[in-house]
């Protein structure tokens, strides 16, 4: 299977859960905007391509099907790749991860856009210091203490159970992303994400992401993607 | 299988999706908090309790499964009980128009609670004005035109294919919470939301769901929910 994956060129974004899974499966995909550009997605947004209408992208073309919705797209191809354990609770377990990952940059992308996504950051950065301050001294160590004792209750090592699973890439992502994005607050947490970022590192070891990582199509962060990094939003 | 419930006591929240697949489908499920109070689930978020942890309500107990969130555990739920055709293809359908609708819903949330989810709504009430019109005036038309867009690309009565299915009820859901919090800005759109209305009429005249609706298990709207009157964030 040759994968079509559908997602804004110049930013990480959404889409680079997904990538991170087609690359560390070793799977043959084409990141279609990067070679046709962003319009090719306006075709799929506005009902002009057959298959299923997606809201936004990330998208994932696969045969006939067309998959929106980054958790939906990795929970279909987990388990045609080896990216997550083939029982029902191990996959259930790891869409709820996957979720709650969503849930949190989420929460990220509106520390920077609390008002409207529509209008630049700029317009609404007083309202973004006061979201920003509240997600970096509630959500921010919640969610890390959360996925602390998600790995604590496993083996330590993976998320589900004693496997490696998609949901290890993801938190990867998160990890990268949030210290690209608060420093100062990551650095503050540093004792309690021992675990996260001994996962990380495994996972950053992994041949085939080790590779795609040094690769150009690892597009660095930057302030048009999820995970901004404006120091007024960071810690003091 | 006897279900159990767990989401908060005296409000529908995220909750009531899980619910309406539940009662629908005429499952055996016990809503435990409101047996027990809300205490009972600290058990599970504080980690005192087998099965995967849950990052917060709603969960459901499953045998010796723990699922936790909304669209996970309806995407469980739904082949078991005839929520969700067989195929690959409209099951991941039917978790990304899912995934899209707990979308809006977060940004419902956020329309009374943009800057901090643990302060009150009169500390950020000049700031959920501002999102609110945002929401209003951007968001709400484009999530209402893409569900429209759905129902007319399959056979105008459905989310997935000719087929009854979650998402249907979950559209029901997300259209009664629309027309509580926002009954002005949905009045405006009302020549837009045909199908929706068409297809929420159906799915409160389904005999369980219709008996449901009239029990006192269907918890009022209220402002201590997702969906939450204030006329200031309404239109003027």
């Amino acid at each position: 299977m040759r994968y079509e994956l559908f997602y804004w060129t110049g930013i990480q974004g959404r889409g680079e859960f997904v990538r991170l899974a087609l690359e560390d499966a070793g799977a043959t995909y084409v990141d279609v905007a990067r070679d046709e550009g962003d319009g090719i997605m306006m075709t799929f947004l506005g009902g002009e391509q057959p298959g299923t209408l997606p809201f936004a992208p990330p998208f994932l073309r696969a045969g006939k099907l067309v998959l929106a919705q980054t958790a939906n797209i990795l929970a279909f191809l987990a388990p045609r790749h080896g990216l997550v354990p083939s029982s029902v609770a191990s996959k259930c377990f790891a869409l709820q991860l996957q979720l709650t990952i969503g849930d949190m940059v989420a929460e990220v992308h509106d520390t920077h856009h609390p008002i409207a996504v529509d209008q630049y950051f700029e317009d609404q950065r007083v309202e973004a210091r006061k979201r920003a301050e509240a997600f970096r001294t509630q959500r921010l160590p919640k969610f890390i203490d959360y996925f602390e004792q998600v790995l604590a209750r496993g083996d330590g090592r993976h998320a589900i159970g004693r496997n490696h699973s998609y949901v290890d890439l993801s938190l990867f992502q998160l990890l990268a992303g949030l210290d690209y994005a608060f420093p100062l607050a990551m650095k503050r947490l540093r004792r309690h994400t021992a675990r996260l970022r001994s996962l990380s590192e495994r996972v950053a070891a992994r041949p085939r992401l080790a590779t795609y990582l040094a690769s150009p199509r690892r597009i660095p962060f930057n302030e048009d993607g999820v995970f901004r990094h404006y120091p007024e939003l960071d810690d003091g």
